[in-house]
C-alpha cells in the first residue's frame, strides 16, 4: 500500500515541511499547492495577459490554480487540510468540502481556539490534529501500523 | 422546468426571505439549513445525551446538521452561498465545496471587499452577485428567460 | 423537503413502529425488509422449489429477499440500523456497510453493552441512540429544525 | 493481469498467512487492516490525546482505522471477508457490505455452523468457502486457470 | 413501495401479459420494448429512409429501438429477462448484461433445457424461475412481503 | 414511460415549435436553452453589471446560461440538436459532446450538405434526422410502438 | 498511450492467438476468460466441492469464473467480442452488453449470416468486422494512426 | 505529479508540437487525435470495407476514431482544445463539450476573432489563451509554480 496525500490550506507556515520531515521512510507521493503567494495570485494575468479589473485578474489567477489543486484533490488518497492563525482561508474550507464530496479521508489541522468555527470540517473529518507530528503519526499508522512510542 | 435550491451560508440577515420574495411567482422548492443558530448548535446533545467536552458536544450537533445539509445540498440544482459581514464563515465555504465537487450549479453572494478573500470559490461558480434580488433576477432567467426591465 | 427513511436490522421487537409511531405528522415514507421471520426464510423456496440443502434453501430465500432491501437502502435518503440484544445480527451490519458505501446518511441504534463491538459503524454513522423516541427526534430534527422541549 | 486482495475479517488466527503462502509464485498484492488488536483500539488515543468516555476512545480509533481500510476496500479487486469463531465480528459483515456496495468481487469465509446467521452475505458473494487453501486456490484460478490437482 | 420492471427478450408469447394479469393490484410500472416485430425490424428506414444494404437497415432500426431499450433499462427498478424457445436471442442476453451491469436487479425466465448455456446470465441474477407466475409471485413478495398459499 | 427531450442548437427558425406540434398528444416535456438572442446574449451584464471588455460581457452571459443549459441536459432522457444553416454553431456541438459523455441518447438534426462535417457527432447520435417531423416520428415510435402509415 | 483489450467470446478456435499475432509490435494487454472448457465448466466445484444438481454446479462454476471476467471487462479499454459458428453463446452477448453498459469501446466480430441476429449488439460498438486480421488492424491504426497497406 | 494532456482540435498547423516544444523538460504525456487528415477520414472503409454511401463511408470512419479519442479524453487530465482559421470544426467543440461534462480541465485556444462565437465553451474553461506558448506555460505552471520572466 502506498499514499498519494495532497497538503492543502496554509502556506505562511513550515507545516508541509514538517510532515514530510516525519514520513522520509514511508512510501507516500505528497501534492501540495502553489505555496508561492506571489506567483498564485498573478499567474493569470502574467500568462494570459493583464486586467484592469481587480475581480477578473484574481479570476484569471484562480481559474488557473484551479487546475492544479482539482487533479490533486481527486488523485488523492488522503487530504490533509491545514487552518492557520490568519486570514479567512474560505478556499481551505473549500478544498475541504471537495475532498468530503468525493469521498476522500480528510485529516483537519487546527489550534483549538478555532474549534467551533470548524465543527462542521470537523465532523467531516476521519481526524483533527493540532500539530504536523500527529499528521505524520497518522501516516505513518495507516501505512504501517506502527503506533509513535 | 422547476428548481430545487439550496440557500447555504450566513443565517444571521433576511437574505433568505428576500430572495424567495422575488420568486413567489416561480416554481421553485428553496432549501435551508436549520437557520435557528441556538438550536443548531445543541441539537446533537439535546437529542442524544450531554457531553463535557466542547469538541464532543458541537461535534454531535454537526454530524446531525450534516444529515440534512448533505441531503439539500444532494438534492439541489442550484446552491446559493452568502458570505456575510461576520464570523468565519468556514460551513459556508465547505458547503461550497461540495456543490462544486458535486457538478451543482453554483451562485455566490458577498460584498465587494471579500472579493479577493473568495476569489477560488467566485471562480468555481457560474454567477457571482452582491444582493438578494440579483439571485432571484438569475433564478427567474433560468426558469423563465425573462430579464428585469 | 422530504424523508425516506429505511429501517434496518432487528425484526423482533416493535421498535420500527415506535419511530413511525413518534414521526405521525411528518412527511416521511419509511421503509423497511420484510418482517415476517418465517416468510423471510422460505420465501426462495416457496416460489422457486425447495432444496435439499440447507445452504441453497437460504441462498435462494437470501437473493429474494436483496431485490427488496438493496433496492429500499438506495432509494433512502436515511438508513437506521437497528442492533438488538440477540442473534448474530449480520445482515444489519451489512446493510449498514452498503448505507455507508453508498454515502447515506447512516443512524446507529443499540444499546451500551455492544458499544465496543460497534465501533467501526458508529464511526461511520451521523448519529448513535439507544431508543426510538430518539430517532424520531432526529428525523423530526432533521425536517423541520424543532427540538425535543 | 494482476490482483489487489484485501483480507478482512477475524484477526486472532494466521489464515492470512495461509492464504498468502498459497500464492507466493502469484502477482497479487494483499492488503489488510492493522491486525495488531491493541494498537487498532488504542490508535486514536495514542496519536490524538486520551479520551476519558469509552465512547470517543473507540470512536477516535475507530476513524483511524477507518482511513485505512476504506482505502483498502476501494483498491481491492477482490475482497475476502473471513468469520471466525469468536466475538461479534460486526466489523467483518460492515465491511463485506461495503465491497458489495462497490461492485467488488467478494469471497466468504466461514464454518458451516455460521450458514444460516451470514447467509444475506453469502448470497452477494461469488464464492462461499471454508480453508484458507481454498482462497488461495480461487486466487490461482482466477489468474492462471489452473485447477488444483 | 412502488415498482418499475422491465420486461425484456422473448415477443413471440404472451408472457409479458401474464406476468401483468398476476400484478394488477400491485403499485407496478412494467416498461417493455416495441413488440410488434415488423414494426421493430423496420423502424430506422420508415422514419429515416430506405438502405440498400440489409446491415445499414438492422442499424438504422437497431440504434433507433436501443432509445427506449436503454432508457428502460436505466429506469427499471427490476429487469427481467424471458429466453424463449427459438432464435438465438442474443439481444435478450444483451439487455441482461446490461443490467447486470447497472446494478439492476436481475431475474431470469427460462425453460431448464437452456440451464447450462446460461448459467453465467443465472450466475448474476437474484431469481432464475421458469413460468410468468413465479415472476409474479416474486414482485408481489417483494413490495408485500406476502407468499404465494 | 414518458420523455424528458432537450431541444438544442438553432434558434432562428421554427424547428422546436414544430416538433412540439408534432407530439401533443405524447406524455413529453419539452426543454430548450433561452430562444431569445438578444435576453441570451445579455443576460449576464443586465443582472450583475456592464462590463467594458466584450470577453467578460460573453463569459458573463454565457455562465449564467449554462445554469439553465446544463441542468436540462442533465434532466433530459433524449438530447437532440438542430444545426441551421448560419453561424458557427459550436455551442450545439458543445452541447451534443456534453450529451454524449453523459450516456444520453443523441438525435441530430441537419441538411446533408453538412454531412462531413458533422460526422463525428452523428456518429455518437442514435438518430441522424433532417427534419423536425422525423423528429416527432422518432418521439412517438420510441413512446407508442407506432410508425408514421 | 497504451491499451487492454479483452477479448471475449468463442473459445473453439484460435482468433485470440491470430488478433494477438498481429499485434506483437504494439504496446497492448490482452486479457480473456479461462479458455480451457472443461476447467471453465468445472472450477466451482473442483475448488468448493460437488453439487448433485447441474443448476448448483453451473452457478459455482459461472460465479468463480465471474471474478475474471467482470475485473477484465472494467479495466479493458476496449472488449472485443467474437461470436463463433456454433453453440448459444449467450455468454458473449451478456459481456457485450455488460461492456456497452460500462461504456467501453465495443468491437464485434462475426460472420454475415449472424447480421440480422446480432444488430442490437453491432449497433452498440464502434466497430463490427469479421476476421481477426481485422481487429489487429484496428488496434493497429488506434494506437498509432497507421492503416494496412 | 504529473500530467497527461490531449490535444484536441485543429489538425492543419504545428500548435501541437510548439506546445510539446515548449514542455521537453516536463512530465507531461501528450496524447492526440490521428493528425493524418486521409488516413482519418478513411480508416473506417480501408479496414471494415468500401461503402458507397458517404454517409456510411464517414460513419465507419468517425466510429473508429471514437477508439481513440474517446480514450484520450478519458484519460486526459487537461484537454486543451484548439480552434483554428478554417473549417467548421464541430468535431472540436464536440470534444470540448465531452471533456467539460467529464469534468476535464479544460484549457481552450483560439484567436480573438472567434470570442464571441465561442463563448458558452470558452465559459467552462479553466484558461482561454491565443497562442501555443501560453498552453505551455499554464501546464509548467501547473507542474512546477514557476511563472515566465
Amino acid at each position: 500500500m502506498t499514499l498519494t496525500v495532497y497538503l492543502a490550506g496554509e502556506i505562511h507556515s513550515a507545516w508541509r515541511a514538517e510532515v514530510m520531515a516525519g514520513c522520509t521512510d514511508l512510501d507516500i507521493t505528497f501534492t501540495a499547492p502553489v505555496t508561492d503567494h506571489d506567483a498564485s495570485d498573478d499567474c493569470g494575468v502574467a500568462i494570459m495577459g493583464a486586467e484592469s479589473a481587480n475581480f477578473w485578474h484574481d479570476h484569471k489567477g484562480a481559474k488557473l490554480n484551479a487546475i492544479r489543486t482539482r487533479l490533486a484533490i481527486s488523485q488523492a488518497d488522503i487530504v490533509v487540510v491545514r487552518f492557520g492563525e490568519k486570514y479567512k482561508q474560505w478556499n481551505a474550507a473549500f478544498d475541504a468540502g471537495q475532498a468530503a464530496a468525493l469521498g476522500k479521508s480528510l485529516i483537519v489541522m487546527h489550534q483549538p481556539e478555532h474549534q467551533h468555527a470548524l465543527k462542521e470540517i470537523d465532523a467531516a473529518a476521519l481526524a483533527v490534529v493540532e500539530t504536523a507530528g500527529q499528521v505524520a503519526n497518522i501516516l505513518r499508522y495507516t501505512l504501517t501500523g506502527t503506533l509513535p512510542r
